[in-house]
């Protein structure tokens, strides 16, 4: 086991411990976790991100129903705790399989969102994230193109990839964990994460990751965990600027949140997983505008979704407010791909190197 | 240009020539397609694919319509041609939007939908491959593992890559069009294409590609051209067998269904695209009977589904209608990933070696 592991695994015991602590006290077993519901999320004005507030609940053996949860905690974390022994990994749904083969029939889940609820109370509670209990998500990491050389940690021995020159026209494929790369060597100037496979196809043909040393990141429509981690990664151990490009709407300026503050859902892992000084590129409405872009109508779920925006706490800057009223008043949407209308070499040689200089990244 | 290209590139040609001789012999400009609708589509019983039948359509320009539609076609002929002649590439969705740059507005496209069927025409007309016309598709290609190098001809010059030794945990990336791939040697038995995510990270875990030679390609739900293009080459020019591993519910039947006889939509690719050898392991009906797996029941929809297949030409079997009939009887599908309720190595070391004994692939 690597240190890591064997701390997540330390931390798990010590979970399982106190409730032996708890038993000797004379105590009825419980465990406190924050409560997760929307009001107890806030946003962290200093780092910017999201985190819980304050209030707790406690999930307490003093009911059949309290008991059984906990007794299934203490069949999960046994589990995890032999994964990590076994340097073995597990996605959430084989979890939840996995449980039917439990000889207590108590412990066993009865629906995977109370499995997967269960894991992220103990990744609360623990402070140790999925990634370092070997759970492994399934959706699949995207793909990076650039002038980077790591180092990937697999069960196979160790892999030294050049991210352009040992990789085909598709990439490198980011592993679940990319916490098992180490970054070797790079030239790269800034990153530059990629809504649609369409574009990133684009700037890897146009050469654009060669000519502006640019570490392509491709999100592939809401980006996995796995690409936000590696992309806040990029930002904080290689000290490179993170710039965000998607379509010109509403559901595309989410997916820059995303990667910038984190989401709701996973508050709990914000500061593992967001990039607050990642900054928005384009589409803007502005650029609708300035550069003419074919469009198409806004339609009622995306004018909702827009207001909805606009008292958003990620989205309380000037800036956005600015091109948020703008979208709403022109009425209109545009793709990445829309750039096309000025000619396939548009937006390397014209729109992302005038935008990146407006925003003092080149 | 390689060979490939010029081919395509002088088919494109000649499509556009045929308009000059109709001009030159008085005729109205015209092009015969077969006719794309379901009642001309027809199973070949031979080859056991997807064809298009006998019955074709004229696209005349005998009337304004008729005219804006070749005129259309020349366009884009031209642009596909330069395409190649400048050894660029683009998507469907890049055309569509590059068609508001022609100089002449009746030409453009007024959605995509009339420009996505327009290459679709070419297509069929010409004999050659979106792929050779350097058309990209939005959706990437899958991820492959297994003992195998290859070289992938690139932008950027050739890469050789073995798909175990010089790849991380995620695998090689397909590129969008794998006939760039060439391979140059192998040790695989057998291709196994696996649907979720969560099986392939397990199976890739568990070393299955390395114990019993297996290349591992992830079809990541309804596989990608690229991804059936690349299944098919395994087994046609390394004269692998070539097995797929699903969920066992209707939807995934025809996932199987689109890897070997290719779907109605593309039916002119179906020599291109379809594996009619491939095999389908499971998740069985017959399977969640005898490994008595977790199961859901099954929704209305599926009951559907399964009763529509009862009467698609593509499962008219013996073996089919067996388990179709038997899921129907005990009214209950499961996931790949319902195995790990057996452990987590039940699949590679029990399931999935019996299954392939049972059906001659080991």
């Amino acid at each position: 086991m690597s240190t890591d592991e064997s701390q997540a695994r330390a931390q798990l015991i010590d979970l399982a411990a106190q409730f032996y602590d708890q038993f000797e006290l004379g105590e009825i077993p419980h465990m406190e976790v924050p409560t997760r519901s929307k009001s107890n999320i806030e946003l962290d004005e200093e780092a910017n991100v999201w985190v819980y507030g304050d209030r707790t609940s406690t999930r307490s053996a003093n009911s059949v129903r309290g008991a059984r949860k906990l007794l299934k905690a203490v069949f999960t974390i046994e589990f995890l705790a032999n994964q990590l022994e076994e340097d073995r990994s597990s996605t959430l749904r084989e979890l939840y399989y996995l449980s039917e083969s439990w000889d207590n029939e108590e412990a066993q889940f009865n629906d995977q969102d109370e499995s997967n609820g269960l894991v992220e109370d103990l990744e609360i509670v623990s402070g140790v994230t999925r990634e370092d209990f070997h759970m492994r998500p399934e959706e699949s990491g995207a793909k990076v193109m650039g002038p980077l050389h790591i180092r990937e940690q697999t069960k196979r021995g160790d892999r030294d990839i050049h991210c352009q020159l040992d990789v085909g026209q598709g990439g490198y494929q980011i592993p679940n964990n990319p916490d098992t790369i180490e970054f070797l060597d790079h030239d790269a100037e800034f990153v530059l994460c990629v809504e649609t496979g369409g574009m990133r196809d684009r700037l890897v043909e146009n050469g654009f990751d060669e000519e502006y040393d640019t570490i392509i990141v491709h999100l592939g429509g809401q980006p996995a965990r796995a690409t936000r981690r590696l992309t806040k990664r990029f930002h904080d151990e290689l000290d490179l600027p993170v710039v965000v490009f998607t379509d010109g709407d509403p559901w595309s300026y989410r997916i820059f949140g995303s990667v910038a503050y984190g989401s709701i859902k996973s508050a709990h892992l914000s500061e593992y997983l967001a990039t607050p000084e990642a900054q928005f590129i384009g589409i803007q409405p502005a650029d609708i505008v300035e550069y003419d872009l074919p469009t198409d109508p806004l339609s009622d779920s995306d004018v909702n979704a827009l207001e909805n925006e606009l008292t958003d706490p990620r989205f309380q800057t000037d800036y956005w407010k600015e091109q948020i009223e703008l979208q709403l008043e022109i009425g209109k949407k545009a793709e990445q791909q829309a750039l096309a209308s000025r000619g396939l070499d548009f937006v390397t040689d014209t729109y992302l190197p005038e935008r990146l200089e407006e925003m003092g990244v080149l």
